[in-house]
């Protein structure tokens, strides 16, 4: 029996609210030996009254030493054992901008490209061409037809856009097109196994038709194609946890990896704001709420210590809007570690905490790196995090007699 | 390779003695934040004494989260991973009686209801009718004969009592009778796979003469039957870990789940002071002890914080009998939390320690959630403690050259 067996067969339902908080990337390093990391620098009055409350610990995202990219990290975070399941980057950018994908879609990155008389490759990214540019673009791509498979082709940002092909036999074990260098022409679509060579020649054409509508432009005159990826097979929060989940997010990528889990993806929130009215305006109409904070990450990918250290204060500020709505289970973590230092994600484990009237506090007194090296939830790893948040808010039953 | 296979290869057998201490359910909760638990309220001197020479740590029965029953808790403690190992509620009652069950033997947990004049149930559990009364109706259903199949009927205690069919093509997987309310008929037994039918027939058949025999009772006049099961298929300690294992508990549960792995288990034991006398009358005749104290546990299902905060300090005082024998290897642990303010089980991690001479004692002063938060055995899951005890005591080998 695995853990997800195990929770399917001993969830509960009750009234309590969960609330998970999810500062991107939030653990870090000292800029120097002996400083302090960027959670430590910020001054976060509210997440160090939460950490006097509750229990603290470190979430280890998939295996100690192993640095996550945000789909396993998410995946992690959402209960689902991030080496088992998997999900294809096409699924996810597909899955990012709203799109619905169905069981036997084929999702694929593409970007749009500059290639010259040669046929070679000039610029991956077709100059970063604007999104008012590229979105006709990739609305005149739709005149693509090959019979037999429906094709959705949407525009993300700038020089970069989905295509979904949908029909019978369609499997995404399908290497890139994009050489990773300039100077060489696109590769062609190759198939990793045999169930993926229909898709290889429904890509190949795509692209023979591509080139046609796109060859008179000056910048974008052709695409290469990314991240070939079918629909996970992932159970959803509903049948796993028996929780109607909503999920708080800005950006494209972690409302497209809470959309493949199940949960309602809130539309057209921009600001810390937004996302605190949001929650407040369905506090009754969820169970659980995944509460997405960005720019923790971004910053720390960035390189700009000081940045993420005031948008971590940034992120403090929405705490007490939170409490306010007295929640039975608080939890504040992050998908990974974003060092600044690093200038992008790392292995490192991530400071967690977990607040709730049965959490047994520790002696922890800050949230912070340092800190939940002593807290009572040791180091564990991530997909653990949903298991404990059920128990604290009384949504599991007791295993065996 | 699993660990059970790693163990059964590397054990090597020497003169060494290795007790395990169970406080059933000692972790706790403080009752309101920033309070003592029961364990940190509780005065334990012998307990402290031992903390200060051991090294402390977290296990976590299951996995974190996940609030076991006995069952899985103590198959925890044993070294059995408690996900892989299942004993079905009706296996544990039987072998709970000092019944042994035998492979291919299907265990039944009975209730003595009564039924009105039109079958339905007015008492589930026939008015909790005490055992002097229920006894002599067990020994009269002895009197059902089914061609084929022995059985037996054994009592248990108040309206309780099990029946034991053994057979050809007999397996377990059978639903209750009991329908969890009055106003009701019992509900026919149902097989959930075919390799139970022939279960089903014989179960049938039984209540059908059980009502007659019962019919002129005046409370007593049906029962129900429930947690049809199976005896599990555990290797037993002596193939495991090569250990001669004696069980010195009280009640019938623990006793029965000793026996299913194998222990011998000592009777006629009722209070602690039977319990440290037979632990040094058997010093001699066994490898390993299973000490199992109940009332750490029942008094926080109890809700009741004091008294488990006395039974606490009546656990303290076995130790000094306990190190008098010169113990190679003492642990100490839970196989779950019950904190008194949940009146139940829980998912906590259970405060534990191991005293040996190699054990490479930490900082801890004290045996309590708080201090063995740090502890230098960390967080780890309880079906790891044996290996660790059977490593201290010297009786485990290299793995590879």
């Amino acid at each position: 029996m695995d853990v997800h067996e195990l929770i399917q067969n001993l969830y509960q339902k009750n009234d309590s609210k969960i609330v998970m908080l999810v500062a991107d990337g939030v653990g870090g390093l000292p800029m120097a030996p002996g400083g302090k990391t960027e959670l430590e620098t910020a001054a976060t009055p509210n997440l160090d009254a939460l950490a006097k409350q509750g229990i603290l610990g470190q979430s280890i995202p998939i295996k100690p030493g192993i640095t996550p990219g945000s789909g396993p990290g998410h995946l992690g975070l959402f209960g689902y054992d991030p080496l088992k399941f998997q999900i294809g980057r096409g699924a996810l950018e597909a899955a990012g901008i709203g799109f619905q994908i169905q069981q036997g879609d084929v999702c694929i990155r593409c970007n749009f490209c500059t290639i010259d008389d040669g046929g070679l490759i000039t610029d991956r990214r077709a100059g970063r061409i604007p999104t008012e540019e590229s979105a006709p673009l990739t609305v005149k791509l739709r005149e693509v037809k090959i019979p037999g498979i429906e094709i959705f082709v949407e525009p993300v940002k700038e020089h970069r856009f989905v295509v979904v092909f949908r029909g019978e036999g369609l499997e995404g074990n399908v290497l890139d097109t994009d050489p990773q260098k300039t100077g060489v022409a696109p590769l062609d679509p190759v198939a990793i196994d045999p169930g993926s060579e229909k898709t290889v020649e429904v890509a190949k054409e795509f692209l023979r038709q591509a080139k046609v509508i796109l060859a008179d432009e000056p910048k974008a005159n052709f695409h290469t194609m990314r991240g070939f990826a079918s629909k996970p097979a992932l159970p959803s929060y509903e049948e796993l946890y028996g929780l109607k989940a909503a999920a708080i997010a800005v950006y494209p990528m972690y409302k497209g990896l809470a959309g493949l889990v199940g949960m309602d993806v809130i539309p057209d929130l921009i600001t810390l704001k937004d996302q605190t009215d949001a929650l407040k305006r369905l506090w009754d109409d969820y169970d659980f709420f995944f509460f997405h904070f960005k720019y923790t990450d971004s910053t720390g990918e960035d390189g700009n210590f000081e940045a993420k250290v005031k948008r971590t204060e940034e992120f403090d500020t929405c705490i007490p809007d939170v409490m306010a709505l007295d929640p039975t289970v608080v939890v504040v973590t992050g998908d990974h570690s974003t060092p600044a230092k690093l200038s992008g994600h790392s292995w490192h484990s991530v400071p967690t905490m977990l607040i709730s009237d049965v959490c047994r506090s520790d002696a922890c007194e800050s949230f912070s790196e340092t800190e939940s090296i002593r807290g009572g939830l040791g180091q564990f790893e991530a997909q653990y995090i949903m298991a404990l948040a059920m128990a604290n808010a009384d949504r599991l039953g007791k295993y065996g007699a």
